[in-house]
C-alpha cells in the first residue's frame, strides 16, 4: 500500500509535536513489539520506563518521583484529576477542579470523563491565572487547582508558588501541567515545579519538545499515594494491579523517551532552548516590524494579530497553522523549525497581506 | 544506549499482543512522527485512519461504522460505557452497567473512572454470561449491559443477542467486547456483532489479532449520536472538537492497523484462524493425552488445570505464562505461536513436572 511522501515537517508551526530525535526513533523502532503494562512479560521495556520516570524527575525536582509514561498530556492531566478526585472522596461529595480559561481542553475532557464540575477562571492581562479569581473559585468541594507552566496560547507560567498555596490552604491538590513547558522551563528562572513549591502533581510530555515519539506523556506524583489512587487490580496479568488509564500500552513511546532523556538531558534541551528562544525573539521581532501586534513571547511561542483573509491566504501556501482562541496566529517553535522555516513564512506573509 | 536482544515472542505464551505483519511494521515506521488526533495537520494518516474504520467495520458487520482507532482495548470499553453514560443523562440519575465476571478488568477501571457502578454476574457452566443472572441485574438505572466474544480467560462468545434484547428491554445499550475475539469469530458461526443483533457499540483491536502494531485499538458504534456523545470541543486545533480520550495520538499505530487490515483482511486472517484452531486444538489433546483437565478450547485460548509448583518452574524455564482467575494456566494462540513453540513448551512441562 504505497502512498505519497511521508510527512515532514517544513510547513507546521502550529503543532507541539516534533520531528523525534534520531536515537528516540530508533528506540522506538527496536521497542515497537513491546507493552509496558504488561512489565512481568516484557520486563527490559519496562526499566525503561523507570529510567525515563526517574530523569523526569531530575528535570521536575523531584528526588524520588511516582508516575510513569503515558500517552500524552491528555492521559497525564486527566489521570491527575482522577487521583485528586479518588483521594478526595471521604472529604468532599461533589468535587469541583479550579483552573485558569488558559488551560488545555484535556481539562474539559477530564471533566466530563471524571464526572466533577470544571470552574475555569480569567487569565490576567499578562495571560496568566488570576490567582484572586482563583481564590474566588475554590471553595471545601475544591480537590485540585491546576496551574499551566508554558500555556497553549501564550506560551505563559502560571504563578505556581501563590496557586499550591490557595489549594493547599482548601484541602485540595494543586497540579501543574508542563506538558510543553517542562524541557524548557529548567533553563530559564521561573518557579514551577516540585521544587519550586508543594506541587503534588506534574505532567511533563516527553513527546513535545522531549523529541521522543509518539505516544509519550509523563505524569508524576510527588507521594506514591497519587499512584495508588489509580490502581486497579488486574486478575491475569502477571503483575497485580494498574495504576494507567489504558492497558496495552506502546513499547515504543516508552523506550524512545528514555533514549531521548538519556541524550539529551541536559545539555541537548539547554542547547535546543538557546536556540528557540533566540528564534522566538528574531521572529517576533520580524512581525513587529511589518506592523504586526505580537505578544511578546516568554516562551518559544509568538501570538501575533493577523487577518482572517492573510490567514487563510498563508493555510491556502500550505503553511499548518492555526489559531488561539483570541483568533492570533500561533507559531510553536519546536525543534523542526528553524530560521529557513520561518523565512519562507514572512516571504509568504509578505506576498498575501 | 545499547541493550541487548529485542524482545522475541519466542516463550510468550499468555500475551493477547504479537509481533506486528512486517506491512503493518513498515507502515509504523513511516508514519511514526504523525499525529491522528490533528487530522487537519496530518491528513494523510487520517485518512488511512477512515479506511481502517471501513474495514472493521466490514469485519464487524457494519456498513456505515461510526469509530475510530483507540489507544487500544481499554479505551474502547472505557468510551463504550462514557458513552452509554452520556446519552443517558436525561433518563439516569445513578448509572450502572452489567457485565459478565469474564469481562475483562478494564470494565472495572471504566467504573471507577466515569463513576458509574459495575454489577458483575456469574457466568454459567459454559463460563459464558448467564442471561438469567443479567436479566435480573439490570435495572432503570441500567445504561449498558456488555457481552464478550471471547473472553479473556476461557475464550467464550457470550449469548449476543439475548444480551441486547436485555438491554434494549431495559432502555440500556449494548456492548460486545471483541477485543480479540473480532479477528477469529468473522470465521466461525457464532452470533456476535452488528449484523446478528442490535448491537450498539463494539470493541475490536487491530493489535491484538489484526497483526497491527501497539497502540491500535478499535471502537465501532452503530450510530452517530455515539461518538457525538464523547465530543470535546477543541479551541485551538484546525478541527473543532475531539472524541478520543487521548489527546494527540499515535499515527504509527493507526498507519500500522490500516496497513494490516488492508494485507490481511478477509484471506490473511482466515488462514491464520485455521492455523491457530488446529493447533489450539492439537494442543488442548496433547495436555489432556499427560492426564491433564483442560478447558475445551472454542476459540484458540487453551486452558488447563496445571498445579502452582509446575506453574513456577514452566515460569523459570523462561515461560511466559499467566493464570486466569481461577488459577489455570492460560496459553493463547497468537499468530506468533506455532507447533515448534509449543513442542518446546510440552518438553519442558514433561521435564518439571
Amino acid at each position: 500500500m504505497q502512498r505519497s511522501v511521508p510527512q515532514t515537517f517544513d510547513r507546521v508551526l502550529s503543532s507541539m509535536c516534533t520531528d523525534p530525535h534520531p536515537a528516540a526513533r530508533a528506540a522506538a523502532e527496536r521497542f515497537l513489539a513491546t507493552n509496558p503494562g504488561d512489565p512481568a512479560t516484557y520486563e527490559e521495556v519496562a526499566e525503561l520506563e523507570a529510567d525515563a520516570v526517574e530523569t523526569l524527575g531530575k528535570i521536575t525536582g523531584l528526588a524520588d518521583p511516582h508516575g510513569y509514561i503515558t500517552s500524552g498530556g491528555t492521559e497525564a492531566n486527566v489521570q491527575a484529576v482522577r487521583a485528586a478526585r479518588n483521594r478526595s472522596r471521604d472529604r468532599v461529595s461533589d468535587p469541583n477542579i479550579v483552573a485558569p480559561e488558559s488551560a488545555h481542553f484535556s481539562f474539559n475532557k477530564a471533566a466530563d470523563v471524571l464526572d466533577v464540575e470544571l470552574r475555569l477562571v480569567p487569565t490576567d492581562e499578562t495571560h496568566r491565572a488570576d490567582v484572586d479569581a482563583v481564590r474566588a473559585a475554590v471553595d471545601d468541594e475544591t480537590v485540585l487547582v491546576v496551574g499551566v507552566a508554558g500555556t497553549t496560547e501564550f506560551g505563559r507560567v502560571d504563578p505556581i508558588p501563590e496557586l499550591a498555596a490557595i489549594a493547599h490552604d482548601a484541602g485540595a491538590f494543586c497540579h501543574v501541567d508542563a506538558a510543553w513547558g517542562g524541557f524548557l522551563l529548567p533553563f530559564t528562572d521561573h518557579a514551577w515545579n516540585f521544587a519550586h513549591a508543594p506541587v503534588d502533581s506534574l505532567t511533563i510530555d516527553p513527546h513535545k519538545c522531549g523529541q521522543a515519539c509518539i505516544p509519550a506523556g509523563g505524569l508524576l506524583f510527588r507521594d506514591r499515594n497519587g499512584l495508588d489512587s489509580l490502581a486497579v487490580e488486574t486478575p491475569y496479568l502477571e503483575s497485580t494491579s494498574q495504576a494507567t488509564l489504558t492497558g496495552t500500552r506502546s513499547g515504543a513511546g516508552v523506550a524512545s523517551a528514555a533514549a531521548a532523556l538519556d541524550e539529551l538531558w541536559p545539555d541537548g534541551y539547554r542547547h535546543e532552548y538557546d536556540r528557540v528562544s533566540d528564534l522566538a525573539s528574531w521572529f517576533a521581532g520580524e512581525l513587529r516590524t511589518r506592523g504586526f501586534d505580537v505578544v511578546d513571547p516568554e516562551l518559544p511561542l509568538v501570538a501575533a494579530d493577523v487577518s482572517e483573509s492573510t490567514f487563510q491566504a498563508l493555510r491556502d501556501h500550505e503553511w499548518r497553522i492555526s489559531r488561539t482562541d483570541s483568533d492570533l496566529l500561533r507559531v510553536v517553535c519546536m525543534p523542526h523549525v528553524t530560521r529557513d522555516t520561518l523565512s519562507a513564512f514572512l516571504a509568504d506573509l509578505d506576498a498575501v497581506r
